[in-house]
Formats: C-alpha cells, structure tokens, sequence
C-alpha cells in the first residue's frame, strides 16, 4: 500500500494469476485506472466515468486483496446505520481486532457515495495528487453490494488499516470505491481470517526503487477520504 | 512480533506444523524458552543454559519465522566485518529493500557473543523486561552458521525489521539469538523472497484480547540487542 501512495501503479500481476487466489476483493489496475470489485468470481472495473465493466484474464493490477468469501457470521444491519456506526457496530461483535476480516454487505441503500480515479501516465503523480481531483457519485436508494475489508492496525504500510470498502450496484453497472453510505436495510457476512499471503512484485519493477521506510499513514488517510 | 513484546507467549504451532513451511528459520518456544535456529530441516532450542537442543515435533511456538531456502546469491565475506559491517555490505549489494531475504553465513567467527532467555510463566512479562536479565554467551574462534532474516521496513509490528540472526555451532551444541560478531572467514548466501505467509494465533489464544494499536518499534529494538 505504501508502494500505491507513492505512485508505483504498473500492473505486477494479472487478474487471471490474482483469480487463483480469491474469487472476492478490492484493488486497482494498472495506471490507477479505476477501482476493482471483485464478487461470486466476477471482477469488475469501475472506471473513471463511474461505468463498470467486466475485468479481462489478461489485465494487471499493481495492488489488490482478496480471498475466497466464506461466511463464519452474518448479521443484520439495523436500518439507518452510516459508514461510522457501521464500524462501531461491527467493531462492537467481532472476537478480536487483531485478525483480518472480508465483508459483505448485501442490500438497499438509502444514500451511497463512491469515487473512482482515472487512469494514470508516468510519471505517476502521488496518490494523494490524484484523488485530489477524483470523481465521485452519489446514488439513491440503490440495490447492490459492499465489498471490502478490515485489516489490523499492525499492517499499516501493507495494506489499508481499518475498514476498505468497495461497492457495486446490483444490476453491476456501476460503483467505486466507498466514501458515505446509509443502509436501509441490507445484510453483513463476515468471513474470519488468520492467514495472510502477501505477493510482492518482482525484479524490474519501480517497486525495487522506492524508499519504503517513511511512515505513510497520514497521506493514506488523505488519499482513501 | 508486537504481540510477543506484549508477552503473548503461549505457543499456538507445532513444529511439526511450522516444518511443512520451512527447513530453514528462527523463533521462539512456548514460553518463550529459548532461541530456535532451524537449519537443514533441523530444528534447535538454544536454552538459558546456553545448550542447543533438538526440538520434538510437538513442541510449540508463539513465534517464527522460515522458509524453505535456495540459494540465490552467494557471497564471501570480508575477514575482519562485525555485524553493523555485515549490515552495510549486505545492503549495498542486495538488488532492493523492499523484499525479503533468508540469509545464512557459514564460516568461522573469530568471536560471537550470543543471548538466550529462560522460559517464563504466567503472567507473562513484556519481551523487554525478560530480556534485561538475558544469560549471555560468548564464543572465541568458533565454527558455525548464523541462520536469520532481513525484513522490509514496512513490516514492522509483524516481524523484527532489518537483520535478525540467530547463531548454531558448527557442532550443534550451543548457539543462540546473535548480539555481536567478528568474521575471520565467511560465506553468506542469500535467498531473496517477494512472497509472504503470515498465520495468526486461533480463537482463545491471549493475542485476541491485547490491544496492538501501538507502535512499538523502541521497545522492539531495547529487547533484540
């Protein structure tokens, strides 16, 4: 993730290599061009113009998370709950902060807002340059499903600490990466994880170039508002 | 590697478990009895007494970390460097930061000054207080193998970050967590490793219920010298 805030967005592996490792998740793709959901083996690109579009075996990300979805708990949300409470609420039931955690959350939305970034030329800019002019969207009473994670406070410059989450609309037409929701009423699967498998990129990518020791997490925060 | 700083020290693998994924590494013991140096698909516990002993498959550990290693990269060592020494060369001459490596010298060391710490019970104390009271073990003119990491910056709170090498005589008798040394002469190998498995403690385990939100870099380097 720290590589991702400082521009390093070539594409490192493929989405038909990425496929044997989950068939649920988030990521980006190469350039930075737009936000991935992935749901039930189905990876989607939602780009710069809010569209979604299926994912091609032969396109490439440079950062992506995902597993294989199974429910250990589903629970469901009481209505009129926003991205906040939604922490709270599910920070207040799971065994521990300490694991990892893959999320689902399947129902009606009252309110959801998402963004996405358009595709990027080298020199990459910064994350936090690019989001700086990202577009978002809002949605109305939409059908459709959050995708996402809770990753543990320990692996801060690994991945996203906290809560990570994606949407897609139902009819998989469009989504983004997650701002602002309020549910209606919508339901959360959440699959516990204690193994966590990170692949690194390989010789001759910008990533071997990068100075990686600085403390990143303020610069995150900035660039997933 | 936070939670043991935080005395998470019950062992929750076997090694008969950690075996299926690494001949090779470092770590720990229930209770934190020891330094473990797993070289050639054996396993040592270097006690408090200074002795190494073979560990038993059913014995566990709160903390390791192995691989199975290949050679990638293959190096004779200056007579005469000492580990800041070692850490500069090694860091000039390894392709990037930002992956990790195994390392393994082979050689004679004309002197080695090792640790071990004696096994603790419950309640356990915080890695730093163990660890002001550490026996340590001083080696003249002595055959062996430092068996150990270098870890990316960006993993801290998951491993120790930069070097962590542990030591086992040539005659497997005596070893232990490696605080100095001299070469005489010396060959390191290197084996650079871009994938990364991490498997957490289970439900019921202590490392459920401690708060690992803090940083804990200071007290991570107090307790490893």
């Amino acid at each position: 993730m720290d590589a991702i805030l400082s521009g390093v967005y070539d594409g490192v592996l493929t989405y038909g290599a990425l496929r044997e490792y989950g068939d649920f998740g988030i990521g980006t793709f190469a350039g930075l061009d737009g936000e991935m959901v992935g749901l039930n083996g189905d990876f989607y690109q939602v780009k710069a113009d809010g569209i979604a579009y299926l994912v091609n075996d032969s396109m490439e990300t440079p950062f992506a998370c995902v597993t294989f979805f199974d429910v250990d708990r589903e629970v469901v949300l009481p209505g009129g709950v926003d991205y906040g409470q939604l922490e709270e609420f599910l920070d207040g039931i799971l065994p521990t902060g300490n694991i990892f955690y893959a999320i689902k959350i399947e129902g009606n939305f009252n309110y959801m807002k998402t963004r996405s970034v358009p595709g990027q030329k080298k020199p990459y800019p910064p994350l936090v340059e690019v989001t700086k002019t990202q577009p978002t969207f809002e949605f109305k009473d939409v059908d459709g499903t959050i995708v996402g994670f809770r990753c543990p406070a320990y692996v801060a410059g690994v991945n996203v600490i906290g809560y990570h989450l994606h949407f897609l609309t139902e009819d998989r037409d469009s989504g983004g990466h997650v701002l602002e929701f309020t549910v209606t009423e919508a339901t959360t699967y959440v699959d516990y994880t204690s193994e966590f498998l990170m692949i690194l990129p390989g010789e001759g990518s910008d990533f071997y170039h990068i100075d990686l020791t600085a403390d990143k997490q303020e610069e995150l925060e900035q660039a997933e508002k």
